[in-house]
């Protein structure tokens, strides 16, 4: 890390950083310069100031989305990006089995693109995909701090369709990056590079009835088979997936409905995003008045819901031992009316206009949840990333203009 | 009745009417001279108003309230007319065992004063003072009617302290009467007078407890005679007064909390606001969503409370077939910013300024309730009356200017 002390002087300073350019991390070379005002006081009456400059210095800010497979991160990155403004599509001209995203503001990388063992090879060693021996976060690590710092890396692909390794892919430094998928806050390394993190929590209950769902009724699987799948998935994913969600910012948490005594069809689902209170740059969404307990049933007088309606409840609750908001949908929506009623009455949604939560969920009203608690959780998570990004993009110009005033 | 329709003329119209004076009922000659327009209609281009002046036309405004004895109606009195800004006092220079109340704008009658038996006659009939036998309601509706209209009344007294019946006292017509007692909404001819009525429900349990503390911790009594004085009443309780409540525009039903398991002290209570809907003067005060239903916990982040803490809930609900909304307040106030911030978050309170039901609640803080639902609760319908009252007032002035203009 180099850093520069500088007092009182008028002219601007800058300091380079040079990275090997392709390395065998798949690194490019790129200068990057940065001006960071660290601290103003007063000596003797003189304004002092300490500006660094430092390689740590980050310009990408980093999202990570925790999930087990097929569990809607694909929705939720899609919302995501949609909330940015631009459509995410894989990168142009490149390996048509890549699993990266793209748009104007945001990258998404799949993180089963650092698997270090291919399909062949987990089976031989005999571990999972989700055994962090399958993984490199070495590799992990340092490319994602890379992008973080500005510098464009070659990233591994790893072909779902062949399950072997492909040749690598250029990732250009976005905007903002979000990785997803099974590790985002697995290594600690990893994880103090995130901004922000978020972790689907998708219930056993869900999950088997989703799979019922898809596997059996649209790819002709026996429940028996279903039921074995899931319970040789599960001592990995409680050792080494369902941990992150301690470190995650946000989780959104998947249920059974409890308006429908013993219903376990998967339709209607109550759903809970858990927010960890104290962060720079998040403020929880809350429900009449922040930080009480209540619940709510906007069903009544002014709105009238078919059954089995639609719940709220809001209030302050400890996460692994975390402070933490909470915020809880049962049910779904029939209609529009009912959407912006309830968008209505949540404060603290960072939109930029009244109605924003509704338009992004009627824009995508073929996206699997726009009617339930996931969707509109997402959303709201997505417009809180979007203000997040803001905020810090919003506090380095402040900090480059007090650096060229100095 | 007399009625006389006036079109278009310039001049101011009146009408007297002579009521005999001091008739066995008890009236005083008074001229009563009403102006109201009645409506108002384009006949061929030229605005034509129809003025009726009736000896049905109300002076006073009429508030019924009904409760079992004991049960907190002289303090709602006390807190009702210092909403009106005056102190309530007995008449003066007139008989020191009067039931009756005066401030500036209220007097308070109660209709224990229309007992047709005294307790020796009550005794030889075999009849309670809770039995309708033992009441005048054809004298209590023609005083009530009178005042209601601008007449002077000679009320009878019953002396709680002899048992005895006391020679009248002359009671003027207020600009707010409030008859309180067992049986205000009893008469249907009563109840046709009244502009607003109030249920006090007490339940058994909290009755129960409140007799055991006066009577057995203060009075000596036993646990068996409280019991069996109980469980006389009870037969024509239930069969007169407990009726009544589904007439009240208003009831306030006190309950033993649901915060401490199994708590029957009555100590720490959970009160109920009842309000009906739809009715022209009164608008139902609820909490964060009109219409909607929400349970609310204050203490949280921003509040703390002591145990057992403090619970609210809102909601639309029917009551005897009629639409109402409910206000419930389980829990105690243990300091002021609890109560101002509960204050802050209630809506409709018809209130005149900030923190003016909190200013009432401290202002009596020594009166029994003033810590719990029933203060609240109280204070607030006093408030809504005074609302109600206001109302009235300013629509009977404009019904003047409008046939003066004509």
């Amino acid at each position: 890390m180099a850093t520069c002390a500088v007092y009182t002087t008028p002219s601007l300073h800058s300091c380079s950083i040079t990275i090997p350019a392709k390395t065998s991390s798949g690194f490019h070379r790129r200068q990057v310069i940065v001006f960071t005002s660290k601290r103003i006081t007063e000596r003797g009456g003189r304004r002092t100031s300490e500006v660094s400059c430092s390689a740590e210095e980050a310009k990408t800010v980093v999202i990570g989305l925790a999930a087990d497979s097929g569990c809607g991160k694909s929705t939720f990155m899609r919302r995501l990006t949609s909330v940015f403004g631009g459509a995410a599509e894989p990168p142009k001209g490149g390996n048509p089995d890549s699993n990266t995203l793209i748009s104007d503001t945001t990258t998404v990388i799949c993180l089963d693109d650092y698997h270090s063992l291919d399909r062949t090879g987990r089976k031989e060693k005999g571990v999972t995909a989700l055994d962090p021996r399958a993984n490199n976060f070495d590799l992990m690590f340092e490319q994602v701090k890379a992008l973080k710092h500005g510098v464009a890396v070659d990233k591994p692909i790893y072909n779902h369709v062949t399950g072997l390794l492909d040749p690598p892919e250029l990732i250009r430094p976005p905007k903002i990056l979000v990785i997803e998928g099974l590790h985002p806050m697995f290594d600690p390394r990893v994880r103090q590079l995130l901004d922000f993190s978020i972790y689907l929590d998708i219930s056993n209950e869900v999950k088997f009835a989703w799979k019922i769902q898809r596997d059996m009724a649209e790819r002709g699987h026996s429940l028996e088979s279903i039921k074995a799948s899931i319970e040789a998935r599960k001592p990995d994913f409680d050792a080494y997936i369902d941990p992150q969600k301690q470190h995650a910012d946000a989780v959104i948490e998947v249920l059974p409905t409890q308006l429908i005594p013993g219903d376990n069809e998967g339709k209607v689902l109550r759903v809970r995003l858990i927010m960890k209170e104290g962060l720079q740059h998040f403020s929880p969404v809350y429900l009449f008045d922040e930080g009480s307990t209540i619940s709510w049933i906007p069903c009544g007088r002014k709105l009238t819901c078919s059954y089995p309606g639609i719940n709220f409840a809001y209030g302050p609750d400890t996460y692994y031992s975390n402070e933490v908001s909470v915020l809880e949908m049962d049910g779904q929506f029939d209609r529009l009316d009912e959407l912006i009623y309830v968008e209505s009455h949540l404060s603290n949604l960072s939109t930029k206009f009244y109605g924003e939560v509704t338009q992004q969920l009627l824009k995508h009203s073929d996206f699997p949840g726009s009617n339930n608690g996931t969707g509109l959780f997402q959303t709201i998570v997505g417009l809180k990333i979007r203000d997040l990004y803001e905020q810090i993009v919003a506090e380095r110009a402040a900090a480059v203009a007090e650096a060229a005033k100095v």
